[in-house]
């Protein structure tokens, strides 16, 4: 399922950045919590949503695609 | 604005395999006037969905989103 494998990147990444999920969170103009689900593969986000976060990981969506999908 | 780069990038990718929108929604199990305001950028898509149209799409999800931000 896209959204577990996506949640999965975006926790590898923001711990590479060494961000918490509360810094994470506010670099994205989103919720602690919201992140927290998004991380658990538990939120089918939008293309906006994914868009903020993307940017805020500051990474291109090629290289943030660039897993294997779980 | 992703929704737009992700429209246009399902349209070339759709016309390159030589696809109508109507055999394309068929095989995304979507709509035909759902795919078209797709296209258009018009729709904030979910994860979910963008991952039936990638899968119609036969790429993946790192190639699909290889191209030039708009």
């Amino acid at each position: 399922m896209l959204q577990v494998s996506v949640g999965k990147r975006i926790k590898q990444l923001r711990i590479e950045k060494g961000l918490s999920q509360e810094e994470f969170a506010f670099n994205c103009g989103l919720d602690r919590t919201y992140i927290t689900s998004v991380e658990r593969g538990r939120r089918n986000i939008s293309l906006a949503t994914l868009e903020k976060i993307v940017k805020a990981l500051d990474i291109s969506y090629s290289d943030f695609f660039n897993f294997k999908e779980s």
